[in-house]
């Protein structure tokens, strides 16, 4: 194994000085990108990408070989989970992820099995092989998958939602039913994720995309207990003097700016957040690392606007070693390459001011 | 003018004592109820019955004949400024609201008339005279907007949203043009809601269903201070031993949690909270007074769910004088009608043991 040349990601997560603020932006393998389309129309769908692992290690690479960016993160989708619980994930143009089959009563959850990663997600282990081996220690690989919470708003929706009526309705009315799932759910991600982790990711992220509907309560029963279930199973490793004998997790709910303080004592390495926040405000501070949080928007200003968001963010909190900076969501699909390229080397730039050579 | 029956609900916004807690629900005139569903049927569409005074009004009283609510809230939209701004606001159904013209740039904007509330609006003043008169004293008035940011989204988005591309696009690449729309908004949402005042209403309240979708600094810029600059020209009146003779104003940021501690010092007489906060966790409770949080979706559940969270939301705040119950978003259209009678029927009851006689 080749060794590491960029380890600013994980130094950072790790709350360990740097030299400039390390930087990936989610999505940043998308639509955006016009290589990104023509692989999409070459594969036809976006499930072909994720499931063919040369297809998903080009997909991966693309943003590198434009942006001098700091992590790459697997090529895939939050949902194959429940797509390999038998569920028949599929994309339909301009629209959300949707299934063919939906989760309605406690006898369907029961039925669902707990899939072996090795097995029914074997292409996600290879695309990360691949990758890493394709990557050849430039910058760290990031694996992922979806909260137990998130997914289980997909499996039971059927799809994306506005209003969330069906989860919400047995969270309320069958909480048990509800809780067997996301148990269920919390095991195979588990097994996934170190799954990923042994075919070579070096750090591990969990997508909380739909946290932020739920209640104060219900937030920590519903979600946070099952990500923290998850990092009770994961196999971190030990921390070292070699940076990459530990795998740290992020936890990103989008929404969850109020429950950052529960989040932060989740046990979790770094904490994703979203743009509602004002990182200088972080109570705790200095004992995690953060991961975020610029709008992703300002991408369609010009470039003195996106200098000068960068500016406020780092004054925000870039003094601080725990900084990961990215966008407090995915890139959009109509933003101009060279506004990217612009915010990348900005970062690199300006954070240098706020850290130790 | 007949005698106002029951004050529970002006005393809370005033943070006065109450001997219960006075409940209204975002939406209360609503699907969920076949007698608005009849109504509608033979109105046709929304917007005749918002049009129309007499359905506004038997639309706006249908709650209050089932239900022992504290407050009525006049029918109508959060979208008829800028339909009378020449707009054209329209409604498909299953979709949310439309613009048949929508604004893309500052020419757009400059055009833009600032409607006169007795004439193209007349039809809402109309619709809360005929409504007060006919509540007769039972319970006050509510009249209402949305915010300039939120009229601002639909206008310039053309409709309902996901991503809020191309008003944020407008908002980081011409904030001039922003600027002068929200400002154009807010002086004609002043000279409306002053006109509501003026028809009869007791209380307005400003919905900004969409401020949290900003970042932190860009919420205080491009919602926050409009709002605050329409605060300034409504005509409240002065607190006196008649309760009435002050209209108190109440704004609702949906998602806004993160800057309760901004909105409190706004100059507003309370502040409406959606259910991710934890309402005892409020620093300012007490200087203001707060509405809310309720997950709308706890109305699904059965009786006894309803009673236990009715308890721990009292709990959380229920002992302030300055508490109204509420919804934190509007009532669903497929909710149990018995189900709402038993929530505002269990607030009564177990508010009581909060408050003195």
């Amino acid at each position: 194994m080749s060794q590491l040349q960029n380890d600013r990601y994980l130094r950072a997560l790790q709350c360990l000085p740097v030299d400039y603020t390390p930087i990936w932006m989610m999505r940043q393998a998308g639509r955006y990108l016009p290589e990104y389309r023509q692989l999409r129309a070459k594969a036809g769908n976006f499930m072909t990408m994720c499931q063919n692992p040369e297809l998903a290690c080009e997909a991966t690479l693309q943003p590198l070989q434009r942006f001098d960016l700091d992590a790459a993160i697997i090529f895939s989708d939050i949902l194959t989970i429940p797509d390999a619980m038998g569920l028949g994930l599929y994309f339909e143009a301009g629209e959300g992820p949707k299934f063919s089959r939906s989760i309605t009563q406690l006898s369907d959850i029961e039925k669902l099995p707990i899939p072996d990663p090795n097995q029914s997600l074997k292409y996600v282990t290879d695309a990360i092989s691949l990758t890493k081996k394709s990557l050849n220690g430039k910058v760290p690989l990031i694996g992922f998958s979806g909260s137990p919470w998130t997914l289980a708003t997909y499996m039971i929706e059927g799809g994306s939602s506005k209003s969330f009526s069906k989860i919400k309705k047995m969270l309320y009315c069958e909480p048990k039913a509800l809780h067997l799932l996301l148990e269920k759910l919390a095991h195979s991600i588990a097994l996934y994720l170190n799954a990923q982790i042994e075919a070579g990711a070096q750090s591990v992220m969990i997508f909380d995309s739909w946290g932020g509907v739920l209640s104060h309560q219900a937030y920590q029963t519903f979600s946070l207990d099952y990500m923290q279930l998850i990092l009770s199973q994961l196999k971190r490793g030990k921390k070292s003097e070699d940076i990459t004998s530990y795998v740290p997790v992020t936890l990103f709910t989008k929404g969850g700016g109020l429950w950052l303080d529960t989040i932060i004592r989740s046990g979790c390495d770094a904490v994703g957040v979203d743009w509602t926040v004002n990182l200088s405000q972080i109570a705790n501070k200095g004992q995690i690392a953060l991961q975020g949080n610029l709008d992703p928007t300002v991408l369609y200003a010009n470039k003195p606007t996106i200098e000068a968001n960068v500016e406020s963010l780092l004054s925000e909190f870039g003094y601080n070693n725990g900084h990961v900076f990215n966008l407090g969501h995915g890139i959009l699909p109509d933003i101009p390459v060279e506004h990217v390229q612009y915010l990348v080397d900005a970062v690199h730039r300006q954070s240098k001011r706020f850290h130790y050579d």
